[in-house]
């Protein structure tokens, strides 16, 4: 059944296809998809709308030379698979395997590194500028989904590329639904076109039935042209510029490979940008992808001839659905907040939230910088928003949370999923820097709970703040702890100490508080969760600066300018010198793989830990059996 | 002649004129402006040109229960002099004075603090859906200017506007000028569009010459409304789901008044978001400042009647113009260097360069995010990208930094201007946090130039790199050290010592330099001249950690999370636990004020440097008269 996969090693033996060879192909190229993130995991509904796009821009296109950017990069399988990685997506996102998205390291057809939506017209542009320098012959591609569309980036890019004469194709690939689903004015109007092409079709008639009857026939025209021309061209992409072509049938090689074609002679004729509208259907092919689009987005592994299934035993609590609660509880108990998510509905537990509060929820799309500055907005007015987004996410609100809401110390709460490694996702979705970029803000604080409970109960501490203050939480579940149904907070900027020992005291923030207990039981030190990033709680940093030879200070995020900075800077400030071993993640991007794994790569599972005060500190602990024989 | 603004202490006031004085009061208005700026220094040309329309705005809305949010701000002085702090503009920008821009501390009449572009739209959006979950009757207005109207974030925000039912009216207050002048396609549009009154004529003249005919008439009205309609509606904001309204003669209070009126009965009867384009002129009845806007956008005192002059001596040589020299030197030197700005061409130094390189020279418009994914895509293609940009406005930029520069490693150089405290325009411009939050990301790099020589050298340093350098040089002039001509750097990472001395041993990052210098002779310490905030030069840490006592850091940046902290992290992680005190700006936001003044009140002075080492290494010092003596 794969025969003709087998022989594609690279899109020049694709090239070599006949025309007709290809609807076979692609049939080959969606089941392939399909066993293989059913084996591995990863995403597969956007894989499956992909698959004749990946084939047609390949076999028109002279790839690598020319540049396909692909944004967000998770429905680049297809063209993985075509250019060389056909037998390594059975490593996909694994440690040490094939990345779920594009990377430059990884392949020369992966011209750019995405995984944060909207960049693909910004660096396609660049690069088709950069070849017009160079004077190479070069055509760029961006192929942008119509939910990325919605980010204020996507439009920065269309507005200079518009009147820049680079060799630019943007393909919007339309499949009406990003993670969740699209919102905003834009997606209403790609409905409307596509529902156009009516339009076309009775201009015709006007023109035929007109012909009859000039000079009526040449105001009729005139009123045509200007309807289409200068003052109001046809589509809001002429506008910017860009010649717009289409809806096409993103499903239809025959449709979309002579309009490539016909879009490369433009290309190369330097008829300016182009845009081609393509419309697509996430799940394409596979039956149950098709009518669940949204499950089947980033599925684990499963049987592709059931379909998933649910898992017998109850899967633990994550921390994502902690907050989705606690968001309900709190919404109930106060009718000042209100919520707000970048288009992360699914992702950021609100589901629930938007069902039994829908006056209240706010999903702005993909739009990181407007969900902030308008959380702000409402904050003006004294509602009391939450603002849930991942770590990684909001540094593209940073200058919004500084400007907008620090400066004007408004009190709102961030929920920072996600924080942390990752796993999977990688490099590009680590939630690594919040603390050192948070932590330098003016009027900011941020809380790292150890657990789920106190996820909990930090949020309504949060809450009940007059200033904004910060959650961050890691992806998935944490240890299993309880979580209280009250909406008792914990004191505002204090921590605890979890385990009296002697020489060594170990200052955790967040989860890993976890293994640093098992560390400090074995290595008979104290262990303190220290629960707040910013405000330190200065007074327990004096005590177990006082009753302590030295400190280590564990958090799961950048060591440079972290938690561990902090205490530094603290204990300079009040004079006091005593060593301090910081651990946190190193100064590099952490690759994809498994979490657990990964935390052990750097040192920063119980075992890492452990050995790293010993190895620092080895004259300053009791390690368990010297404790028991001196007992 | 100005016995109306002399009445007008509130908008009250203002509400109880009749229309027919209105004329007269924008006369006084605009006359107090001149007079006002003249003799503070200032923003002009667009405060002039928003005379009418802060004039009809509070005449019409019923400020402050109704919400007036002006984006960026800088244009607000009519609006501040008719919001009682008439007498207060003669204390503008200057310390414990009235900030240039809205403030909410300042006055009820601020709703939202600006400075950085954009956020207007989504803050009174913010505000609109708050009254509405509040059952609260007012009406919200956003003025953005056809500048702002570029970034992302105004499209982020008119996507989530245009589908949501608040009381919201965004006026375009279109002036066809930035601080540089607007690129992209938008602009271009909005030029088309005010051209465009001719369709209107013309349409009506065919629904004349069509009503004998029909039913070709009734084809036509078909044709028409569909090209009005669904399909193709009239203007791109009516894309996005408002109904647009204009464009209208901004100066015309006799077309705005009655126009606004009618806008606010439909924002009281919910019809949905308005959009009003407005066309005015920058330095609007001034006619210096008509004749040149750039010149008068934010010009010191001056005399009315003369205009600027320049100054008869010539001013010391800014880090600015170091920079553009630099650059068109470079560019003449190595044909892949590419220029890229975000619309800040004259702020950036870069009129040169466009003018020597043009086919080089890259102005995105208001898109910090754009531009620096933009700037990867030039890079991918081996071309050598210096992206000039505001050290505040990179916080825009911050994810594309780290997620399409520093993850790919790409070879390019980023200009920060105005880092640390930047004076008169205060906290929302200061670049306090880059070091922090650009110390952060893996794989990136920081210089921090002490001198305008230094500055040259170490942008041929970062150029030279096969990965990303940012280079943060102060806003203004430095001590005036003589600039080289060669293009040869320093090298990388390294630092010096300055000073001999003992005991103490100051380590100072960038321009802090020389005070810190000073201080130094004063002390009898060390100081060292470090250079590189990352990476920290670690031999000469070393070497200085093991020859003195204690060690103290400056400079002008946030202490927490900053080169301080570099410095106390590698002191840990050396196992060197000696005292280390961190001075620099302290964690709160800082006023406007003179940068003189402003950095003696933060104790960046070298009074200030001097008293905080006395302070705290009183027995580590040995001072000047005391080492004579001994001597």
């Amino acid at each position: 059944m794969t025969q003709l996969l087998a022989s594609i090693n690279s899109p020049d033996d694709l090239r070599r296809l006949s025309r007709s060879q290809l609807h076979p192909l692609a049939d080959e190229l969606r089941r392939f998809v399909i066993d293989s993130v059913s084996s591995t995991g990863g995403h597969l509904s956007s894989n499956l709308g992909t698959v004749e796009l990946t084939v047609a821009l390949h076999y028109v296109f002279n790839t690598p030379q020319d540049r396909l950017v692909w944004d967000v990069g998770h429905q680049t399988y297809p063209h993985k698979i075509l250019t060389g990685r056909r037998d390594g997506m059975k490593t996909l996102r694994q440690l040490g395997g094939i990345s779920g998205f594009p990377r430059r390291e990884e392949s020369e057809y992966d011209t750019f590194g995405t995984a944060h939506s909207s960049t693909s017209i910004s660096a396609a542009l660049g690069m088709a500028l950069a070849s017009k320098i160079k004077g190479e012959d070069r055509r760029s591609v961006a192929i942008i989904g119509d939910g990325a569309m919605t980010a204020g980036m996507a439009f920065e890019a269309l507005n200079n590329a518009g009147i820049a004469d680079g060799r630019l194709l943007v393909v919007l690939n339309d499949n009406d639904m990003s993670i969740s689903p699209p919102v905003g004015a834009l997606n209403r109007y790609l409905a409307q076109l596509m529902s156009g092409q009516f339009y076309s079709a009775a201009k015709n008639v006007g023109k035929q039935v007109l012909k009859g009857a000039p000079p009526l026939f040449e105001l009729a025209k005139r009123l045509e042209e200007h309807a289409k021309g200068m003052v109001v061209p046809a589509t809001l992409f002429e506008k910017f510029g860009f010649n717009y072509i289409g809806p096409i049938d993103g499903h239809d090689l025959d449709s979309l490979i002579p309009t490539l074609e016909n879009i490369r002679s433009l290309l190369d004729s330097d008829s300016g940008p182009q845009f081609l509208h393509v419309v697509t259907k996430k799940g394409q092919g596979y039956k149950l992808a098709e009518a669940d689009p949204v499950a089947y987005h980033g599925p684990g592994k499963f049987d592709p001839a059931v379909g998933l299934v649910k898992p017998a035993n109850k899967p633990k609590t994550t921390f994502t659905q902690v907050f989705g609660q606690w968001l309900c509880d709190m919404a109930a108990a106060d009718p000042k907040l209100v919520g707000i998510t970048p288009a992360m509905r699914e992702g950021s537990g609100m589901v629930e939230f938007e069902r039994r509060f829908p006056g209240r929820y706010f999903d702005v799309g993909i739009a990181e910088q407007h969900a902030v500055t308008f959380a702000a907005g409402l904050a003006c007015e004294g509602l009391k928003p939450v603002v849930a987004i991942y770590s990684t996410f909001l540094q593209r609100g940073y200058d919004q949370l500084i400007h907008d809401v620090a400066l004007q110390k408004l009190p709102m709460v961030f929920a920072l999923d996600r924080a942390g490694l990752v796993g999977a996702d990688g490099a590009t979705h680590a939630g690594a820097y919040d603390i050192a970029f948070v932590r330098c803000i003016p009027n900011m604080s941020m809380a790292c709970p150890a657990d789920e409970a106190e996820c909990r109960q930090l949020l309504s501490t949060a809450h009940a703040q007059n200033h904004p203050v910060t959650v961050r939480y890691p992806r998935g579940a944490g240890v299993g702890t309880e979580v209280p149904t009250s909406l008792d907070g914990l004191p505002f900027g204090k921590g605890e100490v979890r385990l009296e020992g002697q020489g060594v005291a170990i200052l955790a923030f967040g989860s890993l508080l976890y293994p640093a207990l098992e560390v400090g039981e074995s290595l008979g030190a104290t262990v303190a969760n220290m629960r707040w990033a910013k405000p330190l709680d200065l007074e327990l940093l004096r005590t177990l600066a006082a009753s302590h030879q030295a400190l280590v200070t564990v958090e799961e995020g950048c060591t440079m300018g972290g938690a561990g900075s902090a205490v530094l800077e603290a204990l300079q400030a009040e004079g006091l010198t005593l060593p301090v071993l910081v651990l946190g993640l190193p100064d590099e991007f952490i690759e994809h793989g498994d979490p657990a794994k990964l935390l052990a790569m750097v040192g920063l599972d119980a075992k890492g830990i452990d050995a790293a005060v010993r190895a620092r500190f080895a004259g300053l602990i009791t390690p368990a059996p010297e404790r028991a024989a001196a007992a």
